[in-house]
């Protein structure tokens, strides 16, 4: 790696969004006198009565849950959006522009234990989840007024999680959304003129750079991307190009579901808490065409900088400005792997 | 305004980042189970012996504040950005490309008087924080390396502020950052179409339709701008087009000190709380061009959304695909409207 990258203030180009991240490899000491998070090793029961998510607890809609065995899958009680509002358009003077926006937002119980989270579960019961996304993601997907399927796991207060209870979240949307839509951008672009995907060209030099692999298996490998924004930010990449989930072989799906479990592991690790994070599938739209360009992935991203209660804050130059880091994601991703 | 806007999901376009919001007012209530922050009603003294930022104290770098009588700058302790770094570039492939980024961090005192907040000061007294920013726009700007000046406030220890000194900080860098870079654009692209600015266009409409205009004075308005992301975001727009605050009159100055003042005294109303957030000034590039077709306007990211203790999570959809919102930009507009 060119050395200046790990010394001086530097831009990295996220080649997937056409974004800038600031890194910052000589401010790694700087002394906290800023908020810290509660740090809640509070050890939960398997069963809480007042836990809106368990088996056979009601929910605030006023509905049941089901006994349900091993995953659950239902409609978001306080959907952000919804499949039956009427369609519209606003546009004025090429300023104020709305559209409406039709979906159906789910939640995905992960196990109906709720003591449990990813990195302590099972690989078999992984699995049962990977299973539910393909199936959610094809089955929302097939709806022709759905063109995009997100799924994600908030995890932990910290990143504004309202409930322990093990669980992701499904929205899924009439249009495209700014995430995606610009990784649809950049990874057309690169497909077109390369004939490979952005993704498998990367990885290839990944490996072989081996700076910022944390492991990798038969099927995937978990990495800190070059361009990563958050401390411990982390990608999985399957090795094979595929545009969508559902394009995964048997052995792939468990092979995610191992790859999902040892990544949420090592971050348990990193300090010895909980690790909280946003995590989700990046993949091609639902809208009925190809996509040879996309080649879908699973972005982590964890705030926690320093300690299991100082976070990384991504404010002020932040929002206004550029994304800045610290710790370099060579470094990051030198933690990571000697946790493995 | 078109009703369903008050009623259905909807996404809002974003005239200067060419980015969207999705809006979704009828989500209003859902409850609350999530984290919810400490509410600090500290009484501080005026000064505190332990302040890295107050008059006559050292500092972590060991340097030692003068006796300070109205604002202080000084270069931050632990810059994200150096002066004198080597220059470089790393381009691999259109995929791994890197750049060396160099830069000034300097951190302003607004007051010596540790217990004060902007909208406790005097207007006179953060008159001399608007002449000090422009004195310092105007300085960093002049060097040819420096081709941005970001001028920005933290309020508030959710919003990341290390220490509650009233003050604000500048990043000064010879890259256009990612935020500006794209209000750029939109703005070029509008002025080279309508010979006119955006916002000058914009702020015309705003004060015809009235629906989201807080407050207004000779030289400036307040208003939560119809792409609003946070629940009570807001921006000050001058009336008169001016693609930098050096362009200031004498009175628009003191007008500014005036507005900025009065909107943040609005919001610590909203919820009886001194109101955190992130604000920070949008202004032309310090490259030597005109730029007319820039607009300068402060912007304020405020994260609390339905009390002092529970804050908007901008995590899960929001990083991985559009921001959310629940409360829509008008009542946001409507509730500030009456606590002014
Ligand atoms: O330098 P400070 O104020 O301690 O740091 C704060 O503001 C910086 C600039 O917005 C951010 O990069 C940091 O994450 C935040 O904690
Ligand atoms: O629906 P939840 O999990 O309570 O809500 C959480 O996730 C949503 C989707 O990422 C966010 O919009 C909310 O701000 C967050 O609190």
């Amino acid at each position: 790696m060119d050395k200046n990258l790990n010394e001086y203030p530097h831009r990295r180009y996220n080649a997937l969004t056409g974004e800038w991240v600031l890194v910052s490899p000589h401010r790694s000491k700087r002394p906290w006198q800023g908020q810290v998070e509660k740090h809640s090793a509070e050890v939960r029961p398997q069963y809480d009565p007042g836990c809106y998510l368990c088996p056979g607890n009601s929910r605030s809609g006023g509905e049941q849950n089901p006994d349900y065995k091993d995953v659950y899958v239902f409609i978001n009680d306080f959907s952000a959006l919804l499949k039956d509002s009427p369609d519209f358009d606003v546009v004025e003077d090429d300023i104020f522009k709305a559209e409406s926006e039709k979906g159906i937002c789910r939640v995905i119980c992960f196990s109906p234990d709720h003591s449990l989270t990813i990195p302590q579960m099972k690989v078999e019961d992984i699995r049962k989840v990977v299973d539910l996304w393909i199936e959610e993601y094809h089955t929302l997907g097939s709806d022709p007024e759905i063109n995009y399927v997100q799924i994600f796991e908030n995890k932990g207060e910290i990143m504004g999680c309202s409930n322990p209870h093990p669980h992701g979240q499904i929205w899924a949307s009439q249009k495209l959304p700014v995430e995606p839509s610009k990784k649809q951008h950049y990874q057309l672009e690169y497909f077109q003129k390369h004939g490979d995907t952005l993704l498998s060209d990367y990885l290839q030099k990944e490996l072989q750079k081996d700076e910022r692999i944390i492991f990798e298996n038969n099927h995937f490998a978990a990495i800190v991307p070059f361009w990563a924004t958050w401390p411990y930010e982390a990608m999985i990449i399957p090795k094979r190009a595929m545009a969508r989930i559902t394009d995964m072989t048997d052995d792939e799906k468990t092979a995610l579901a191992d790859t999902y479990k040892r990544l949420t592991m090592i971050y348990d690790k990193v300090f010895d808490v909980s690790f909280p994070y946003s995590a989700g599938i990046h993949q091609a739209p639902t809208d009925g065409k190809e996509h040879n360009e996309w080649h879908w992935h699973m972005a982590f991203y964890p705030p926690l900088l320093r300690s299991a209660t100082v976070k990384k804050f991504m404010v002020g130059y932040e929002m206004l400005a550029t994304p800045q880091r610290d710790i370099t994601p060579e470094s990051a991703a030198q933690i990571l792997k000697n946790l493995n």
